[in-house]
């Protein structure tokens, strides 16, 4: 469908060889995705703390290491590197990765800023090599059902989607819980309306240190209506994973933490009458019908991620979560911050 | 304590008869409590629907109604009339009643404006009568147990409280979701933190009618750093009850939907080290300890709050949801409604 | 379809007088759902604690009462008379009102002996007169439901069916918990199978009293291989009401505490190769599917067994829980504690 | 405390060296878990089946492997072996590891009968060494902490247990659902209590296949008049795994499905009078207290365990779950058996 990005270097049975920068908490996770994929090694991992290259190595032995991560760049037989670093870091080391002719998988957001993000994806583009980002959830057996079942029209039109992602920690130093969390929340939206937000408006607070915000409201505008709102905490007693899509059809309730029933679909809505009446007469009546849980064959996302991403090297093809997809959700982002720094206004997303 | 508000025209052991007018949804669970009381009597019921006066004597073989609402303020042996109309028409008829010398107890919210609301504050103090609104939530067990331990210094400083009021339906001709459900979400933060909002900053959406808000999201500060935030809808597939309070040294969550275990308290928070740091290092740690569900007496929240205004009646007392306490909730939904015409902004409130 | 059983001596719109024996737990309840019918009317209430007959009339102004059975029995219009006292007291009080020439609805269980049940059937008959016993569980939505499903071949062959009915208390001093808990359980289990049991087997204990069982397990075999299990409990820390039905091709859980969701239906099974193979070599497949939870209309188990009731008294024809359904649930008890006499064996019972 | 039961051949910082043999269920978890320990390696994993060894070479490159089983037992630096294969071969493979010297951990349940599990007893004390069984719920922390409260009488007299072990599968062909599930719960109830059984009885069904018990339901009888309850299935629609303690003081809760909530402790009861009392008068009064979710820090069981194992080798003390532990379970299970094939009798266990 769409034209190869990339040249693909790479014939199916050809060894990928995959650099790794980061070993804190995704590292780990990336590791083991990335090296058990057929055809496929971490030939290196560069982090800057010894003790966490000493631990990487106790686990995985045999590894190669390096706390100096320009070794990463100058090795000419890495295919991809993948970045899991501090947010502030992304930036220029996918830059760095990209200009030495590597395929570039970073974790989420992509960057702090929309220019540097829209400044990587150009340079992708000029260095003919794919620029992915780690949205975990586009690539969730449940979040795809949920696109599915939004996308065929069984909800019917879509009123709103409300995303709550709540728990007790982790506070990070390098992000706010907005950069943080909400990058989850964002990126299903986008992904499950096929939309991106044309206006967004946040409230934040700073509970426990001053000057870092760990309480977050975002509400997103879409076009044609649709909205979407999201809160983020890592100030919440439970973990709490709840997606609610209401639709004038159906409504889905999406719990991450509900083991084997996450998704339940509500054949539930409020019928209007369809004859034409004034306000002061409206009658509306409730329908409630059978919840549906669907079953959804589990799959590892952060598995299906790293195959994903391998195959968009391999075949030179766009990755489902490009750098376009990425920037979306930084703008998106970046307008929430805007909005709390101007007392919750909604501000305007141009495309 | 207070001074008495009004002379008491009853001794405890005299007959207190009321008038109830409105037989809708709140009017047969008020009629029923009012009329199990001891020494007491619904003397008249008043609505304009003549199948609901009806369905009210086939439920009460013997209760005297009407349609004509004037007798129930010109029968001069009603002491107190509970008012359970719609939310237009609480101001004039709860300013007839007054007028007529009767106490008065109105349903929630008191009326649809503040300058209302003052009005009638002031004439009932004028004429020496009880007004008290129907805040059902202050007179539950659960309710005052949060506010014993919030206040009581239990949870340490409050960060913040987030409720949920969500469902399907229903909907009203009279009045939006945010007059319709928040009155609930914001007398239970006041009366919990015994405080007032100084600013709210509100969103709404119009889902299913064009000219009807049916789902709602409000942040409320408070003094000395307080925040709040509501969620409310009629476009809920699940009822959700959901009140988390979120404290520095313990949380509490209370869910009215969970039977027997209505209230959690979790020894859960996040430890800051006690000596002085630079951002760039800070540290916190998360502490888990036990959850303890209190044990607390049921009693319905309806009933206590109709003895409550039984006894402000005979005794003259301030009742606990006086009028103030009612104007407290009308100020600040006032402003989530001008905040939304404003586009989010936070409104302040003065006081 | 089946002839009618007694002469009905009214007709539709004349009114039907009942009379009621006992005002304890079930009292109040059935005098409630017996009122409120059409055409109908509780002509008296006996007890034989003052206290209560004082307590009645408190709640239903106008009502007659009587501390005297036998007014029951002289009295010539009444109709019918629902008998909701002691279990030991059910013989001889049903057997008296039949005499009188009532209708007669007894709470269950029926008797605490088969012969006795045998004999009020038989009397019932001579008497042409309606003898009903009070399986709520028979008139609720949720069991309809379940006994659809079943009798309609959508779970396949029955493997079992597994029913738990635990709480902390009530205890009674006038039968275990196995006469006070278990009848529920049999009587579903007997009409969700349309069948009654050919033998029993349970395991019984004392644990707070020395001469009451508070805890029982009890195994019910059917004609065609179908097993139960039923465990009540006195003395568990929550409530449970958890009935499981696993068939073939798909199993259903029936979850009497989980609010909207009471019944899940379970696209969920074992499949069998359907070539032979040796024990050996057996393989068996898994099959996960989807979970349905109907949507089932609510409406009060205990109304519409009193609107049956009366309906049956009207039109002469034999009610669904009529005497030999009340007969099977007693001999099945019977049974169990023989068992438990005899050390846990299995008791045939012969039809 | 207890006298070293084995010659500890092994200084805490030489190296331990295990050998594995059998690579289905539980060999992979066993496996990371006795890598992972200081000063320890697995020099030896046997399987008898060729594409086990190559997936277990695969996830562990570097291991060396063999599907002759004797290469295990001659390899004399080998110190400790454990054995994970089907049960009818835990028996002869453990026997021989013994004859070779070898320390052994054998996988739940110990062996198939008890005259073969004594044998394997009395060869380990001859030989000096260890003999443990996997009874991996005994170094679970929250079993830990059940078998704590219950002893230091937390919960007052204990009344009973019952113990739930539920789901959809796993059916093996080696074991029916008895040998395969009940291992865990008796060996949990044993545990908790500080007993062992005197008397057993049970009934089973044999629902998919017609030589397999695949339901099954036992009871318990312990010294002092406790009684337990046990209700495992390889049937049923859900996962459920609830062990449910029931005291005169109070009651407890575990449910393993209930992610960081799996223990509740209800302060429940009921209190009997302390005065005499004829039964005819008996008044009982329930108590309802608070419920405490007690923390409890997580660990993996199957690591404690594997450290447990290792400390015993070296150390030479009796492991907590030591071979008599094993055979305790092992009679109680011989014993449903026989129950079952006796019609469900009680059969009592000598000691």
């Amino acid at each position: 469908m769409t034209a190869p990005l990339a040249k693909s270097s790479l014939t199916p049975d050809q060894q990928l060889r995959f650099g790794l920068i980061g070993y804190g908490y995704w590292g780990p996770l990336l590791l083991r995705n990335l090296a058990r994929q057929d055809n496929s090694s971490v030939a290196l991992l560069a982090d800057v703390t010894e003790p966490r290259l000493a631990e990487a190595q106790r686990n995985n032995p045999g590894l190669r290491v390096t706390s100096r991560v320009d070794d990463m760049f100058e090795e000419s037989d890495i295919d991809a590197i993948v970045i899991a670093t501090p947010l502030s870091t992304h930036f220029e080391l996918a830059q760095q990765a990209l200009l030495s002719g590597k395929h570039v998988l970073v974790e989420k957001p992509l960057t702090d800023s929309s220019a540097q993000a829209r400044e990587l994806i150009a340079l992708a583009e000029r260095q003919g090599r794919i620029l992915m980002v780690g949205h975990t959830y586009e690539y969730s057996p449940e979040v795809e059902r949920l696109r599915q079942i939004v996308q065929n029209g069984d909800l019917g039109k879509i009123f709103y989607i409300n995303s709550s992602r709540l728990n007790l920690g982790i506070f990070r130093k390098d992000a706010d819980v907005i950069w943080d969390l909400a990058p989850h929340d964002v990126s299903m939206i986008n992904f499950v309306l096929d939309k991106r937000p044309v206006a967004v408006s946040a409230r934040g607070s700073t509970c426990v240190h001053k000057d870092l915000i760990d309480v977050a409201y975002i509400d997103l505008r879409y076009p044609g209506g649709d909205e979407a709102h999201v809160h983020v905490s890592w100030l919440n007693p439970n973990k709490e994973r709840r997606f609610t899509i209401v639709g004038d059809r159906r409504m889905a309730v999406y719990d991450d933490t509900a083991g084997n029933e996450k998704i339940k679909i509500f054949d539930r809505g409020v019928d209007r009458p369809n004859y034409s009446t004034t306000f002061g007469e409206f009658q509306l009546s409730y329908r409630y019908g059978e919840i549906v849980i669907p079953f959804v064959a589990g799959a590892e996302p952060l598995a299906v991620e790293c195959q994903h991403f391998a195959q968009a090297v391999r075949s030179g093809q766009k990755p489902r979560s490009h750098g376009e997809v990425g920037l979306n959700v930084v703008k998106a982002l970046e307008a929430a911050h805007e909005s709390i720094d101007k007392g919750g206004v909604y501000i305007p997303i141009s495309w």
